[in-house]
């Protein structure tokens, strides 16, 4: 089996590629080749006997898809993506990449010409969603996105869903929960504090927290969304039917309980490196995004996310941190 | 004012075109230019004293937005698409004109660069849901089209939204029902019979109903198309909020409901010449089509159809048969 990766170099990416190396066999059969692209060449995976091709590349250039496709890769995973905040300050950037290299590897797969209809993976996320919600967001609940990586992401799943029906590819969106803890430095994302309230302290830092505590929002750890993305990649159409896109679960909790599990795992000295620096502009984004779902059909396909955000600090500390916490 | 209609030589396109020149001032100011384009010339129309550029033009060269745009309307209704049937046959065709047309207007708007924010009216679907469906469609049902056409007409909601929200235009969406009575000779479309049950018996003539009396849609006369188009013109951003695609109001009937009215109206001998003709592959699409919509917010706002489907026959008789009947 050949498996091609997009944005193979990004955190996701990453933990992907290793993932599957490890397990070989991901859907019955073994990786035989894997292609890798994104905007810098990613590192090829150690301990893989199989041929791996590792480029640079841009997947806004049309040229691009037609060329990842050359090899005709039987699984397709679609993470590359201009990420939320920078489409939103550069419209025509994240239009470029999201919108238009999504297509571009669509129409480079419609095509192909030759009968070739491989499984494409592709990553939404629960930017596709708008305030007001209710309660609980359905697997029925509209997509009324409030950003432009939103739309796109929601055009994309449109696409995606047209494309498999009319049988030139053989799509399955994912939309993913705010992946929680997300390892390395603290980024300028609005969404970084959930993550940064947690690994900072673990790391004997300070951390801020621009929120109030009762925030509510829907995490999964990065080993849960590669787990996702695998378990996408074995579904039959049979069981996704014609509705492909697919909102994954996740926990549901409040920046309250992410604290009270950090003090239940590490201890009050760790809970204490949280200050807390009211952003009101932080406050104001995170008040527009989706609190909790009620992803019926994902768990009936039987996706996965961790238990409880206990679980999900406990991901951290095995996968980040050798097991180890700085007390 | 400045007024421009894309596809205005289209069914909906002539009758607006009609109705705005007859009112005169359809949102306060009066009209002093109309700009129509289609792919052929569009008829100018008669007794208007402003200034009127027709011409043939197709929507799906990006150049052609950009020249319709020339002289900034301060209103555009777009109409332009390929119908259902033909972006389903000739996908190619559907895009360029359904997505890239409609998105080479959004963007000749955007590269403007004047301060240049028109409203924008867009006539989308009810094509853009797909089955299964609960009994009655709600506004926060979710898009998850069964046909090319639908799912073009749901990215360009996606990004009239966006662009909206951005600033780029003021837009608003409006879901069409199915229009009854079409007038003209019957046509291939799979929903054809709807209209031809009521019109070719009307005109003396038999019809073909290829479906069985207990299938149930959702109707909206062409003087009702005509006067959502005219109303979602003059809504103003504050009243639409973030969440500017909206459900048209609408009839729903059966076809045995649509028989008996026209029996009510017209009387045994016009209605006893509809022949029942099962057509499976019909038969097949039409239980894919939605049957039922609670559009509260279309309500809300003051949009109107017709209360039944009498009215809708009434309407059909006093604009295409000059209040007559051959019975």
């Amino acid at each position: 089996m050949h498996i091609l990766i997009t944005g193979a170099a990004g955190m996701i990416g990453r933990k992907l590629t290793t993932r599957l190396v490890e397990i070989g066999a991901p859907i019955g059969r073994p990786i035989d080749a894997l292609t890798l692209i994104d905007i810098e060449a990613p590192q090829k995976p150690e301990k893989f006997g199989g041929k791996v091709v590792s480029a640079a590349a841009d997947i806004g250039d049309p040229a691009t898809a037609t060329a990842a496709i050359g090899g005709r890769p039987d699984v397709i995973f679609h993470l590359a993506a201009i990420v939320s905040g920078e489409a939103e300050l550069d419209f025509e950037k994240g239009t470029r990449v999201n919108l238009d290299g999504s297509r571009a590897l669509l129409e480079a797969i419609r095509s192909a010409g030759d009968g070739y209809r491989p499984r494409l993976v592709f990553t939404s996320s629960i930017a596709v969603f708008g305030a007001p919600f209710p309660d609980a967001i359905g697997d029925e609940f509209f997509q009324t996105p409030l950003t432009s990586y939103g739309t796109q992401k929601a055009i994309v799943e449109l696409l995606l869903a047209d494309y498999s029906r009319r049988g030139f590819i053989d799509g399955v969106g994912i939309r993913l929960p705010t992946i929680n803890v997300r390892p390395g430095r603290p980024n300028k994302a609005a969404s970084g504090f959930f993550s940064s309230i947690i690994r900072e302290p673990l790391n004997g830092q300070e951390a801020v927290l621009p929120v109030a505590a009762d925030v509510r929002h829907w995490h999964a750890s990065p080993r849960a969304a590669v787990g996702f993305l695998i378990h996408a990649a074995g579904l039959s159409s049979e069981q996704l039917g014609p509705r492909i896109n697919l909102t994954m679960p996740g926990v549901c909790c409040t920046v309250a309980e992410q604290i009270a599990a950090l003090r239940r795992i590490a201890g009050d000295k760790v809970a204490a490196r949280i200050r807390r620096a009211p952003d009101p502009l932080v406050e104001r984004i995170v008040a527009g995004w989706p609190r909790r779902f009620d992803p019926r059909r994902a768990l009936a396909l039987g996706f996965r996310a961790e238990a409880s955000f206990d679980d999900i600090i406990r991901v951290h500390i095995e996968d980040e941190l050798g097991g180890n916490i700085v007390v």
